[in-house]
């Protein structure tokens, strides 16, 4: 698999990305890091794989105590990728902008658009 | 499936990534979608389905031309969530930043860390 399809598979799961925000705090060990889940070590350690894959974690290398720790560079990419179409959820925020304005409008008055019978009740106060 | 693990999982394919790119160009139908990759219609229409799932696509009405099109708004939420993470990545390279000052310093005089002998050409000639 590429590296951007693993990252983003690695991603695809509620507790893997539980387990990246538990790390955000810090590096911790397997047991700490099962604790909060309803969830036996076995099943965590697939997780802790799938995320050692996709290179979104490493552990520590002593044997007794295995600490877990978050690498981002994996997330880095997808962000990038990602971001190539910040254009698009900008222009629709942009399209509800302008069609909100369009209802509020044709609300008013025709010829004077503004200031609208909607205006804020402190406008109304006035 | 919760929707960003649904979001993540239909990025984990470099082909439904590059059917988003050809989307990011414009709305078009099945067949030219199809076109560019070496795949059966019946294959990229699964993958279609799995973008539409998603929320990724939207595919038109018309049963003669269903365009598709490209929905920006289940990637904003992928954006924010990968988001939360820029500080770590942003670390990261800082720490390299420092990691590689150092080593430009322990490569100088150590009195007088700068300027090293490691400058570049266009330094030495002067």
């Amino acid at each position: 698999m590429d590296r951007l399809s693993s990252t983003f598979s690695a991603l695809a799961d509620p507790t893997r990305r539980a387990i990246l925000a538990r790390l955000a705090l810090g590096e911790t060990s397997v047991n700490d890091l099962a604790a909060p889940f309803d969830m036996s070590l076995p099943a965590v350690s697939k997780h802790l794989k799938v995320l050692e894959g996709a290179g979104l974690i490493t552990r520590g290398r002593n044997a007794q105590w295995r600490p877990c720790k978050l690498e981002a560079a994996p997330l880095k990419e997808a962000a990038s990728w990602i971001d190539f179409y910040r254009k698009f959820w900008e222009a629709s925020f942009d399209r509800l902008d302008a069609y909100l304005e369009r209802l509020q409008s044709a609300d008013a008055t025709p010829d004077k658009p503004k200031p609208t019978k909607r205006k804020r009740r402190k406008n109304d106060r006035k």
